[in-house]
Protein backbone atom coordinates (compact mmCIF):
# COMPACT_ATOMS: atom_id res chain seq x y z
CA UNK A 1 0.00 0.00 0.00
CA UNK A 2 1.34 3.41 -1.16
CA UNK A 3 0.44 5.21 2.29
CA UNK A 4 0.82 8.84 1.36
CA UNK A 5 -1.31 8.24 -1.84
CA UNK A 6 -4.31 6.50 0.37
CA UNK A 7 -3.85 9.45 2.58
CA UNK A 8 -3.79 11.76 0.27
CA UNK A 9 -7.57 9.86 -1.18
CA UNK A 10 -8.90 9.72 2.10
CA UNK A 11 -8.01 13.55 2.70
CA UNK A 12 -9.71 14.68 -0.68
CA UNK A 13 -12.99 12.65 0.00
CA UNK A 14 -12.86 14.46 3.57
CA UNK A 15 -12.85 17.90 1.73
CA UNK A 16 -15.58 16.84 -0.73
CA UNK A 17 -17.58 15.88 2.35
CA UNK A 18 -17.00 19.32 3.86
CA UNK A 19 -18.00 20.87 0.32
CA UNK A 20 -21.17 19.08 -0.04
CA UNK A 21 -22.52 19.95 3.56
CA UNK A 22 -21.29 23.27 4.13
CA UNK A 23 -24.20 26.19 4.03
CA UNK A 24 -24.29 27.97 0.79
CA UNK A 25 -23.55 31.91 1.77
CA UNK A 26 -27.02 33.01 0.80
CA UNK A 27 -29.43 35.50 2.61
CA UNK A 28 -28.94 39.11 4.66
CA UNK A 29 -26.86 36.62 7.11
CA UNK A 30 -24.18 35.43 4.09
CA UNK A 31 -21.46 36.88 5.63
CA UNK A 32 -21.45 33.95 8.59
CA UNK A 33 -21.40 31.29 5.80
CA UNK A 34 -18.53 32.91 4.22
CA UNK A 35 -16.65 33.13 8.03
CA UNK A 36 -17.59 29.28 8.47
CA UNK A 37 -16.23 28.20 5.10
CA UNK A 38 -12.99 30.37 5.73
CA UNK A 39 -12.27 28.30 8.94
CA UNK A 40 -13.42 24.88 8.12
CA UNK A 41 -11.60 25.05 4.69
CA UNK A 42 -8.47 26.42 6.13
CA UNK A 43 -6.76 22.35 5.78
CA UNK A 44 -5.19 20.81 8.45
CA UNK A 45 -4.65 17.33 8.69
CA UNK A 46 -8.60 15.97 8.86
CA UNK A 47 -7.52 13.29 11.01
CA UNK A 48 -11.08 12.95 12.89
CA UNK A 49 -13.34 12.39 9.73
CA UNK A 50 -10.52 10.17 8.24
CA UNK A 51 -10.68 8.12 11.53
CA UNK A 52 -14.54 8.20 11.87
CA UNK A 53 -14.21 6.71 8.43
CA UNK A 54 -11.46 4.14 8.56
CA UNK A 55 -13.38 2.97 11.96
CA UNK A 56 -16.72 2.79 10.01
CA UNK A 57 -15.28 0.55 7.07
CA UNK A 58 -13.46 -1.36 9.87
CA UNK A 59 -17.25 -3.03 10.82
CA UNK A 60 -18.40 -3.16 7.70
CA UNK A 61 -20.50 0.36 7.19
CA UNK A 62 -20.64 0.84 3.37
CA UNK A 63 -23.17 3.90 3.05
CA UNK A 64 -23.43 7.10 2.98
CA UNK A 65 -24.80 7.78 6.54
CA UNK A 66 -21.44 8.57 8.17
CA UNK A 67 -20.90 11.83 6.29
CA UNK A 68 -22.57 14.05 8.30
CA UNK A 69 -21.23 12.70 11.06
CA UNK A 70 -17.90 13.38 9.46
CA UNK A 71 -18.66 16.63 8.44
CA UNK A 72 -19.90 17.43 12.30
CA UNK A 73 -16.51 16.45 14.22
CA UNK A 74 -14.32 18.77 11.91
CA UNK A 75 -16.92 21.47 12.29
CA UNK A 76 -16.90 20.57 15.99
CA UNK A 77 -12.60 20.86 15.78
CA UNK A 78 -13.03 23.75 13.82
CA UNK A 79 -15.08 26.03 15.92
CA UNK A 80 -12.83 25.03 18.82
CA UNK A 81 -9.65 26.61 17.42
CA UNK A 82 -11.89 29.59 16.31
CA UNK A 83 -12.61 30.04 19.79
CA UNK A 84 -9.43 29.47 20.78
CA UNK A 85 -7.56 31.95 18.65
CA UNK A 86 -10.07 34.83 20.29
CA UNK A 87 -8.39 37.88 22.16
CA UNK A 88 -9.78 36.75 25.32
CA UNK A 89 -8.30 33.16 24.84
CA UNK A 90 -4.93 32.92 23.20
CA UNK A 91 -5.10 35.92 21.30
CA UNK A 92 -3.54 34.34 17.93
CA UNK A 93 -3.49 36.37 14.82
CA UNK A 94 -2.50 33.20 12.41
CA UNK A 95 -2.86 30.11 12.17
CA UNK A 96 -1.67 27.22 9.41
CA UNK A 97 -0.05 30.71 7.82
CA UNK A 98 -3.24 32.65 7.38
CA UNK A 99 -4.94 35.66 9.45
CA UNK A 100 -7.33 33.88 12.35
CA UNK A 101 -11.06 34.45 11.80
CA UNK A 102 -11.79 37.16 13.89
CA UNK A 103 -8.70 39.12 12.11
CA UNK A 104 -10.65 38.39 9.19
CA UNK A 105 -14.35 38.72 10.23
CA UNK A 106 -13.85 40.84 13.53
CA UNK A 107 -14.23 39.48 17.09
CA UNK A 108 -18.09 39.62 16.86
CA UNK A 109 -18.18 37.50 13.91
CA UNK A 110 -15.44 35.13 15.44
CA UNK A 111 -17.32 34.64 18.09
CA UNK A 112 -20.98 34.15 16.39
CA UNK A 113 -18.91 31.87 13.41
CA UNK A 114 -17.89 29.72 16.48
CA UNK A 115 -21.69 29.17 17.63
CA UNK A 116 -22.24 28.95 14.20
CA UNK A 117 -19.86 26.30 13.25
CA UNK A 118 -20.79 24.27 16.95
CA UNK A 119 -25.02 24.54 16.24
CA UNK A 120 -24.32 23.59 12.64
CA UNK A 121 -22.43 20.15 13.57
CA UNK A 122 -25.44 18.75 15.16
CA UNK A 123 -28.01 20.51 12.29
CA UNK A 124 -25.81 18.36 10.04
CA UNK A 125 -25.42 15.53 12.11
CA UNK A 126 -29.33 15.00 12.06
CA UNK A 127 -28.98 14.98 8.02
CA UNK A 128 -28.12 11.52 8.86
CA UNK A 129 -31.77 10.32 10.26
CA UNK A 130 -33.47 10.85 6.58
CA UNK A 131 -30.58 8.70 5.19
CA UNK A 132 -32.22 5.86 3.45
CA UNK A 133 -29.94 3.41 5.01
CA UNK A 134 -29.62 4.65 8.42
CA UNK A 135 -31.16 3.29 11.60
CA UNK A 136 -32.83 5.76 13.75
CA UNK A 137 -31.04 4.10 16.68
CA UNK A 138 -27.95 4.34 16.14
CA UNK A 139 -27.99 7.53 14.57
CA UNK A 140 -29.59 8.81 18.03
CA UNK A 141 -26.59 6.84 19.92
CA UNK A 142 -24.34 8.53 17.75
CA UNK A 143 -25.45 12.08 18.24
CA UNK A 144 -24.98 11.20 22.49
CA UNK A 145 -21.44 10.21 22.03
CA UNK A 146 -20.58 13.17 20.33
CA UNK A 147 -22.36 15.85 21.76
CA UNK A 148 -20.72 14.04 25.26
CA UNK A 149 -17.23 14.16 24.00
CA UNK A 150 -17.53 17.69 22.87
CA UNK A 151 -18.96 19.02 26.27
CA UNK A 152 -18.03 19.39 29.89
CA UNK A 153 -17.13 16.49 30.01
CA UNK A 154 -14.86 15.56 27.11
CA UNK A 155 -13.18 18.88 24.91
CA UNK A 156 -14.41 21.50 26.41
CA UNK A 157 -14.17 20.62 29.76
CA UNK A 158 -10.53 20.00 29.17
CA UNK A 159 -10.09 23.78 27.79
CA UNK A 160 -11.72 24.88 30.54
CA UNK A 161 -8.55 23.49 32.71
CA UNK A 162 -6.32 24.31 30.10
CA UNK A 163 -6.89 28.05 30.52
CA UNK A 164 -7.64 27.92 33.79
CA UNK A 165 -4.41 26.79 34.65
CA UNK A 166 -2.60 28.69 31.98
CA UNK A 167 0.85 30.26 33.22
CA UNK A 168 0.38 27.37 36.35
CA UNK A 169 2.66 24.79 36.96
CA UNK A 170 0.50 21.62 36.92
CA UNK A 171 0.39 18.28 37.84
CA UNK A 172 1.03 14.94 36.31
CA UNK A 173 -2.57 14.36 36.84
CA UNK A 174 -3.88 17.56 35.54
CA UNK A 175 -1.68 17.00 32.63
CA UNK A 176 -2.75 13.95 32.02
CA UNK A 177 -6.51 14.94 32.77
CA UNK A 178 -6.06 18.36 30.04
CA UNK A 179 -4.67 15.97 27.58
CA UNK A 180 -7.69 12.98 27.79
CA UNK A 181 -9.98 15.70 27.29
CA UNK A 182 -8.99 18.26 25.13
CA UNK A 183 -7.47 16.31 22.57
CA UNK A 184 -8.33 12.63 23.26
CA UNK A 185 -12.12 13.09 23.51
CA UNK A 186 -12.66 13.85 19.73
CA UNK A 187 -10.52 11.05 18.59
CA UNK A 188 -12.69 8.65 20.88
CA UNK A 189 -16.14 10.45 19.68
CA UNK A 190 -14.85 10.10 15.63
CA UNK A 191 -13.58 6.13 16.28
CA UNK A 192 -17.07 5.08 18.19
CA UNK A 193 -19.19 7.14 16.25
CA UNK A 194 -17.74 5.09 12.89
CA UNK A 195 -18.44 1.96 14.99
CA UNK A 196 -21.67 2.98 16.16
CA UNK A 197 -22.78 3.55 12.44
CA UNK A 198 -21.63 0.37 11.20
CA UNK A 199 -23.68 -1.38 13.75
CA UNK A 200 -21.07 -2.66 16.24
CA UNK A 201 -21.75 -3.69 19.45
CA UNK A 202 -21.33 -2.14 22.87
CA UNK A 203 -18.29 -4.28 23.17
CA UNK A 204 -16.22 -3.01 20.42
CA UNK A 205 -17.73 0.58 20.76
CA UNK A 206 -15.80 0.58 23.86
CA UNK A 207 -12.82 -1.25 22.69
CA UNK A 208 -12.23 1.86 19.95
CA UNK A 209 -12.77 4.45 22.86
CA UNK A 210 -10.28 2.73 24.38
CA UNK A 211 -7.80 2.46 21.32
CA UNK A 212 -8.71 6.09 20.22
CA UNK A 213 -7.71 7.29 24.20
CA UNK A 214 -4.40 5.88 23.50
CA UNK A 215 -4.29 7.58 19.94
CA UNK A 216 -5.37 10.61 21.48
CA UNK A 217 -2.55 10.68 24.52
CA UNK A 218 0.19 9.45 22.35
CA UNK A 219 -0.75 12.55 19.25
CA UNK A 220 -0.97 14.78 22.08
CA UNK A 221 2.48 13.88 23.40
CA UNK A 222 4.07 13.87 20.13
CA UNK A 223 3.06 17.73 19.56
CA UNK A 224 4.76 18.32 22.92
CA UNK A 225 7.96 16.45 21.56
CA UNK A 226 7.78 18.45 18.42
CA UNK A 227 7.67 21.91 20.14
CA UNK A 228 11.18 20.76 21.64
CA UNK A 229 12.97 18.74 18.95
CA UNK A 230 11.57 20.86 15.44
CA UNK A 231 11.94 23.49 14.24
CA UNK A 232 10.03 26.57 13.16
CA UNK A 233 10.36 25.47 9.68
CA UNK A 234 9.58 22.18 9.88
CA UNK A 235 6.60 22.85 12.00
CA UNK A 236 5.34 26.17 10.20
CA UNK A 237 4.63 27.64 13.75
CA UNK A 238 6.65 28.74 16.66
CA UNK A 239 8.78 25.97 18.36
CA UNK A 240 9.88 26.22 22.39
CA UNK A 241 6.06 28.07 22.73
CA UNK A 242 5.75 25.70 25.86
CA UNK A 243 9.25 26.68 27.00
CA UNK A 244 8.72 30.56 26.61
CA UNK A 245 5.25 29.97 28.35
CA UNK A 246 6.44 28.26 30.92
CA UNK A 247 4.08 25.67 29.87
CA UNK A 248 3.74 21.90 31.84
CA UNK A 249 3.75 19.58 29.33
CA UNK A 250 4.05 15.83 29.02
CA UNK A 251 7.86 16.52 27.79
CA UNK A 252 8.69 19.47 30.94
CA UNK A 253 6.60 16.11 33.04
CA UNK A 254 8.53 13.13 32.20
CA UNK A 255 11.53 14.25 30.03
CA UNK A 256 12.18 14.00 26.27
CA UNK A 257 13.51 10.40 26.30
CA UNK A 258 10.19 9.16 28.12
CA UNK A 259 7.55 10.85 26.00
CA UNK A 260 9.13 9.51 23.32
CA UNK A 261 8.60 5.98 24.84
CA UNK A 262 5.37 6.42 25.65
CA UNK A 263 4.21 7.47 22.56
CA UNK A 264 5.89 4.54 21.03
CA UNK A 265 4.17 2.22 23.74
CA UNK A 266 0.80 3.75 23.55
CA UNK A 267 0.89 3.63 19.41
CA UNK A 268 1.72 0.19 19.49
CA UNK A 269 -0.51 -0.59 22.06
CA UNK A 270 -3.40 0.97 19.96
CA UNK A 271 -1.92 -0.97 16.77
CA UNK A 272 -2.20 -4.40 18.18
CA UNK A 273 -5.66 -3.64 19.81
CA UNK A 274 -6.90 -2.83 16.61
CA UNK A 275 -5.11 -5.88 14.97
CA UNK A 276 -7.02 -7.94 16.97
CA UNK A 277 -10.47 -7.66 15.51
CA UNK A 278 -11.76 -9.53 12.53
CA UNK A 279 -11.56 -7.42 9.77
CA UNK A 280 -8.09 -5.73 9.20
CA UNK A 281 -7.59 -1.98 8.35
CA UNK A 282 -4.10 -1.61 6.73
CA UNK A 283 -4.84 2.00 6.42
CA UNK A 284 -5.43 2.66 9.76
CA UNK A 285 -2.63 1.16 11.51
CA UNK A 286 -0.03 2.92 8.79
CA UNK A 287 -2.29 5.91 10.15
CA UNK A 288 -1.87 5.52 13.76
CA UNK A 289 2.05 4.93 13.33
CA UNK A 290 2.54 7.76 10.93
CA UNK A 291 0.85 9.83 13.48
CA UNK A 292 3.96 8.62 15.90
CA UNK A 293 6.59 9.42 13.12
CA UNK A 294 5.18 12.63 12.08
CA UNK A 295 7.60 15.87 12.06
CA UNK A 296 4.31 18.59 12.06
CA UNK B 1 -58.63 30.03 35.92
CA UNK B 2 -55.97 31.98 38.52
CA UNK B 3 -53.53 32.69 35.27
CA UNK B 4 -50.99 34.45 37.98
CA UNK B 5 -51.31 31.00 39.88
CA UNK B 6 -51.00 28.52 36.91
CA UNK B 7 -48.06 30.74 35.47
CA UNK B 8 -45.77 30.78 38.60
CA UNK B 9 -46.75 26.68 39.44
CA UNK B 10 -45.65 26.53 35.12
CA UNK B 11 -42.05 28.42 35.73
CA UNK B 12 -41.31 26.50 39.26
CA UNK B 13 -41.86 23.34 36.96
CA UNK B 14 -39.25 24.79 34.57
CA UNK B 15 -36.71 26.06 37.31
CA UNK B 16 -37.32 22.08 38.86
CA UNK B 17 -36.72 20.41 35.19
CA UNK B 18 -33.88 22.94 34.73
CA UNK B 19 -32.07 22.26 38.16
CA UNK B 20 -32.58 18.35 37.15
CA UNK B 21 -30.51 18.85 33.76
CA UNK B 22 -27.77 21.04 34.98
CA UNK B 23 -24.33 18.89 35.16
CA UNK B 24 -23.18 19.02 38.96
CA UNK B 25 -20.11 20.96 39.84
CA UNK B 26 -17.48 18.32 39.78
CA UNK B 27 -14.15 17.84 38.90
CA UNK B 28 -11.33 20.36 37.29
CA UNK B 29 -13.41 21.96 35.25
CA UNK B 30 -16.35 22.36 37.79
CA UNK B 31 -15.83 26.81 36.94
CA UNK B 32 -17.69 25.81 33.82
CA UNK B 33 -20.89 24.14 35.80
CA UNK B 34 -20.41 27.04 38.02
CA UNK B 35 -20.96 29.40 35.62
CA UNK B 36 -23.43 27.51 33.22
CA UNK B 37 -26.01 27.17 36.75
CA UNK B 38 -24.83 30.93 37.25
CA UNK B 39 -26.55 32.23 33.62
CA UNK B 40 -29.01 29.80 33.66
CA UNK B 41 -30.94 29.90 36.91
CA UNK B 42 -30.57 33.80 36.69
CA UNK B 43 -34.67 33.73 36.67
CA UNK B 44 -36.28 35.16 33.38
CA UNK B 45 -39.84 34.25 31.98
CA UNK B 46 -39.12 30.80 31.03
CA UNK B 47 -41.30 31.47 27.87
CA UNK B 48 -40.03 29.00 25.80
CA UNK B 49 -40.27 25.79 28.01
CA UNK B 50 -43.33 27.04 29.13
CA UNK B 51 -44.82 27.26 25.71
CA UNK B 52 -42.68 23.64 24.95
CA UNK B 53 -44.61 22.61 27.41
CA UNK B 54 -47.78 23.30 26.31
CA UNK B 55 -47.78 22.33 23.04
CA UNK B 56 -46.66 18.70 24.02
CA UNK B 57 -49.38 19.10 26.34
CA UNK B 58 -52.23 19.96 23.78
CA UNK B 59 -51.36 17.16 21.72
CA UNK B 60 -51.51 14.85 24.48
CA UNK B 61 -48.11 14.47 25.41
CA UNK B 62 -48.09 13.21 29.06
CA UNK B 63 -44.51 11.80 29.90
CA UNK B 64 -41.43 13.23 30.86
CA UNK B 65 -39.95 13.17 27.20
CA UNK B 66 -40.25 16.54 26.86
CA UNK B 67 -38.15 17.82 29.90
CA UNK B 68 -34.88 17.41 28.19
CA UNK B 69 -35.96 19.68 25.28
CA UNK B 70 -37.49 21.99 27.64
CA UNK B 71 -34.07 22.56 29.39
CA UNK B 72 -32.40 22.73 26.05
CA UNK B 73 -33.92 25.27 24.95
CA UNK B 74 -33.75 27.72 27.98
CA UNK B 75 -29.87 26.67 27.56
CA UNK B 76 -29.51 27.73 24.14
CA UNK B 77 -31.25 30.74 25.00
CA UNK B 78 -29.40 31.32 27.52
CA UNK B 79 -25.91 30.58 25.94
CA UNK B 80 -27.17 33.28 23.47
CA UNK B 81 -27.70 36.36 26.03
CA UNK B 82 -23.84 34.55 27.33
CA UNK B 83 -22.40 35.59 24.01
CA UNK B 84 -24.12 38.47 23.28
CA UNK B 85 -22.81 40.23 26.63
CA UNK B 86 -19.50 39.55 25.77
CA UNK B 87 -17.42 42.77 25.19
CA UNK B 88 -16.77 42.22 21.76
CA UNK B 89 -20.84 41.91 21.54
CA UNK B 90 -23.02 44.25 23.00
CA UNK B 91 -20.40 44.77 26.13
CA UNK B 92 -22.97 44.42 28.90
CA UNK B 93 -22.16 44.51 32.72
CA UNK B 94 -25.44 43.78 34.00
CA UNK B 95 -28.40 41.64 33.00
CA UNK B 96 -31.82 41.46 34.70
CA UNK B 97 -29.71 43.26 38.00
CA UNK B 98 -26.86 40.97 38.20
CA UNK B 99 -23.18 41.21 36.81
CA UNK B 100 -23.44 38.96 33.57
CA UNK B 101 -21.85 36.16 33.44
CA UNK B 102 -18.19 37.15 31.74
CA UNK B 103 -17.59 39.90 34.66
CA UNK B 104 -18.05 37.13 37.54
CA UNK B 105 -15.78 34.38 35.40
CA UNK B 106 -14.08 36.47 33.35
CA UNK B 107 -14.20 37.08 29.49
CA UNK B 108 -12.44 33.86 28.45
CA UNK B 109 -14.91 31.59 30.86
CA UNK B 110 -17.72 33.90 29.24
CA UNK B 111 -16.96 32.23 25.90
CA UNK B 112 -16.39 28.74 27.31
CA UNK B 113 -19.80 28.49 29.58
CA UNK B 114 -21.85 29.96 26.46
CA UNK B 115 -20.24 27.18 24.18
CA UNK B 116 -20.79 24.91 26.78
CA UNK B 117 -24.17 25.50 27.29
CA UNK B 118 -24.91 25.77 23.56
CA UNK B 119 -23.14 22.02 23.50
CA UNK B 120 -24.86 20.93 26.87
CA UNK B 121 -27.99 21.91 25.18
CA UNK B 122 -28.07 18.80 22.68
CA UNK B 123 -26.94 16.50 25.29
CA UNK B 124 -29.23 17.13 27.44
CA UNK B 125 -31.99 16.93 24.37
CA UNK B 126 -30.52 13.43 23.96
CA UNK B 127 -30.99 11.86 26.94
CA UNK B 128 -34.84 11.99 25.55
CA UNK B 129 -33.83 9.24 23.19
CA UNK B 130 -33.08 7.12 26.37
CA UNK B 131 -36.45 7.51 27.86
CA UNK B 132 -38.93 4.69 28.05
CA UNK B 133 -42.21 6.47 26.65
CA UNK B 134 -39.86 8.07 23.56
CA UNK B 135 -39.91 7.09 19.71
CA UNK B 136 -36.08 7.51 18.34
CA UNK B 137 -38.16 8.90 15.65
CA UNK B 138 -39.76 11.67 16.92
CA UNK B 139 -36.89 12.58 19.23
CA UNK B 140 -34.66 12.54 16.06
CA UNK B 141 -37.03 14.87 14.18
CA UNK B 142 -37.35 17.27 17.33
CA UNK B 143 -33.76 17.20 17.35
CA UNK B 144 -33.64 18.60 13.86
CA UNK B 145 -36.11 21.31 14.07
CA UNK B 146 -34.19 22.52 17.35
CA UNK B 147 -30.64 22.78 16.12
CA UNK B 148 -31.67 24.11 12.74
CA UNK B 149 -34.20 26.76 14.53
CA UNK B 150 -30.91 27.39 16.89
CA UNK B 151 -28.56 27.97 13.98
CA UNK B 152 -27.95 30.18 10.74
CA UNK B 153 -31.14 29.84 9.42
CA UNK B 154 -32.49 30.35 13.16
CA UNK B 155 -31.53 32.47 15.64
CA UNK B 156 -27.90 32.95 15.04
CA UNK B 157 -28.78 34.29 11.24
CA UNK B 158 -30.91 36.39 12.81
CA UNK B 159 -28.47 37.49 16.03
CA UNK B 160 -25.56 38.10 13.09
CA UNK B 161 -27.66 40.35 10.86
CA UNK B 162 -28.73 42.29 13.92
CA UNK B 163 -24.86 42.57 14.82
CA UNK B 164 -23.49 43.50 11.13
CA UNK B 165 -26.64 46.15 10.87
CA UNK B 166 -26.25 47.71 14.43
CA UNK B 167 -26.04 51.53 13.94
CA UNK B 168 -27.42 51.55 10.47
CA UNK B 169 -30.57 52.09 9.41
CA UNK B 170 -32.41 49.27 7.91
CA UNK B 171 -35.04 48.45 5.85
CA UNK B 172 -38.71 47.06 7.03
CA UNK B 173 -37.86 44.03 5.36
CA UNK B 174 -33.73 43.31 6.91
CA UNK B 175 -36.09 44.41 10.49
CA UNK B 176 -38.90 41.79 10.02
CA UNK B 177 -35.50 39.32 8.72
CA UNK B 178 -34.26 40.01 11.96
CA UNK B 179 -36.99 39.26 14.29
CA UNK B 180 -38.16 36.53 12.71
CA UNK B 181 -34.70 35.13 13.01
CA UNK B 182 -33.31 35.82 16.29
CA UNK B 183 -36.47 35.80 18.06
CA UNK B 184 -38.97 33.50 16.16
CA UNK B 185 -37.33 31.10 15.38
CA UNK B 186 -36.64 29.77 19.12
CA UNK B 187 -40.10 30.23 19.72
CA UNK B 188 -41.51 28.92 16.70
CA UNK B 189 -38.71 26.12 17.59
CA UNK B 190 -40.44 25.17 21.24
CA UNK B 191 -43.99 24.61 20.17
CA UNK B 192 -42.74 22.67 17.24
CA UNK B 193 -40.70 20.90 19.50
CA UNK B 194 -43.86 19.93 21.88
CA UNK B 195 -46.17 19.10 19.09
CA UNK B 196 -43.31 16.85 17.28
CA UNK B 197 -43.01 15.07 20.73
CA UNK B 198 -46.34 14.86 21.67
CA UNK B 199 -47.08 12.58 18.33
CA UNK B 200 -48.43 15.42 15.90
CA UNK B 201 -48.68 14.95 11.95
CA UNK B 202 -46.85 17.16 9.79
CA UNK B 203 -49.77 19.18 8.92
CA UNK B 204 -50.20 20.30 13.08
CA UNK B 205 -46.67 20.76 13.71
CA UNK B 206 -46.62 23.49 10.62
CA UNK B 207 -49.62 25.18 11.83
CA UNK B 208 -47.63 25.62 15.41
CA UNK B 209 -44.99 27.23 13.59
CA UNK B 210 -46.81 29.48 12.19
CA UNK B 211 -48.91 30.18 15.47
CA UNK B 212 -45.81 30.49 17.01
CA UNK B 213 -43.86 32.61 14.65
CA UNK B 214 -46.65 35.26 14.76
CA UNK B 215 -46.28 35.23 18.62
CA UNK B 216 -42.49 35.65 18.50
CA UNK B 217 -43.57 38.04 16.15
CA UNK B 218 -45.35 39.98 18.44
CA UNK B 219 -43.25 39.59 21.33
CA UNK B 220 -40.66 41.20 19.88
CA UNK B 221 -42.95 44.41 18.61
CA UNK B 222 -44.03 44.32 22.33
CA UNK B 223 -40.39 45.04 23.27
CA UNK B 224 -39.90 47.86 20.84
CA UNK B 225 -43.33 49.56 22.37
CA UNK B 226 -41.92 48.89 25.85
CA UNK B 227 -38.53 50.70 25.11
CA UNK B 228 -41.04 53.22 24.21
CA UNK B 229 -43.87 53.58 26.38
CA UNK B 230 -42.33 52.32 29.96
CA UNK B 231 -40.19 53.52 32.48
CA UNK B 232 -36.84 52.32 33.89
CA UNK B 233 -38.38 51.17 36.74
CA UNK B 234 -41.42 49.14 35.56
CA UNK B 235 -39.15 47.40 32.96
CA UNK B 236 -35.84 47.13 35.38
CA UNK B 237 -33.48 47.78 32.56
CA UNK B 238 -32.99 51.38 30.55
CA UNK B 239 -35.65 52.39 28.38
CA UNK B 240 -35.33 54.68 25.47
CA UNK B 241 -32.42 52.53 24.47
CA UNK B 242 -33.71 52.48 20.76
CA UNK B 243 -33.59 55.74 20.38
CA UNK B 244 -30.20 56.51 21.93
CA UNK B 245 -28.40 53.92 19.94
CA UNK B 246 -30.53 55.35 16.86
CA UNK B 247 -32.14 51.82 16.42
CA UNK B 248 -34.69 50.94 14.12
CA UNK B 249 -37.42 49.35 15.10
CA UNK B 250 -40.77 48.46 14.41
CA UNK B 251 -41.94 51.77 16.21
CA UNK B 252 -39.65 53.82 13.94
CA UNK B 253 -40.80 51.86 10.91
CA UNK B 254 -44.39 52.21 11.60
CA UNK B 255 -45.17 54.29 14.65
CA UNK B 256 -46.57 53.60 18.07
CA UNK B 257 -49.85 53.37 16.81
CA UNK B 258 -49.43 51.04 13.98
CA UNK B 259 -47.01 48.54 16.42
CA UNK B 260 -49.61 48.25 18.82
CA UNK B 261 -52.37 47.29 15.82
CA UNK B 262 -49.99 44.46 14.93
CA UNK B 263 -49.57 43.45 17.92
CA UNK B 264 -52.98 43.06 18.76
CA UNK B 265 -54.11 41.72 15.58
CA UNK B 266 -50.94 38.82 15.28
CA UNK B 267 -51.68 37.82 18.71
CA UNK B 268 -55.36 37.44 18.33
CA UNK B 269 -54.72 35.99 15.04
CA UNK B 270 -52.31 33.31 16.66
CA UNK B 271 -55.08 32.40 19.53
CA UNK B 272 -57.85 31.84 17.28
CA UNK B 273 -55.87 29.86 14.89
CA UNK B 274 -55.16 28.12 18.44
CA UNK B 275 -58.99 27.68 19.02
CA UNK B 276 -58.94 26.07 16.61
CA UNK B 277 -57.42 23.14 17.29
CA UNK B 278 -59.71 20.14 18.65
CA UNK B 279 -57.94 20.52 22.75
CA UNK B 280 -58.45 23.57 24.24
CA UNK B 281 -55.57 25.11 25.81
CA UNK B 282 -57.09 27.97 28.51
CA UNK B 283 -53.76 28.67 29.76
CA UNK B 284 -51.91 29.16 27.11
CA UNK B 285 -54.53 31.24 25.32
CA UNK B 286 -54.04 33.55 28.45
CA UNK B 287 -50.41 33.24 28.22
CA UNK B 288 -50.17 34.49 24.83
CA UNK B 289 -52.66 37.17 25.51
CA UNK B 290 -50.61 38.37 28.55
CA UNK B 291 -47.59 38.60 26.32
CA UNK B 292 -49.21 41.74 24.63
CA UNK B 293 -50.73 43.20 27.79
CA UNK B 294 -46.95 42.61 29.61
CA UNK B 295 -45.79 45.81 31.09
CA UNK B 296 -41.82 44.58 31.12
Amino acid sequence: MNFKEEYKKRTEYVEEVLRKYLPRAEGYQSVIMEAMEYSLMAGGKRIRPILMCEAYRLFGGEGRTIEPFMAAIEMIHTYSLVHDDLPAMDNDEYRRGRKTTHIVYGEDMGILSGDALLNYAFETACASFDMEESSYKSVGRALQVLSRKAGIYGMIGGQVVDVKESGNAVSGEVLDFIYRLKTSALIEASMMVGAILAGAGEADVKRMEQIAGKIGLAFQIQDDILDVTSTTEMLGKPVHSDEKNEKTTYVTWKGIEKAKEDVERMTQGAVSELKAFPAKDEFLVLLLESLVYRKK
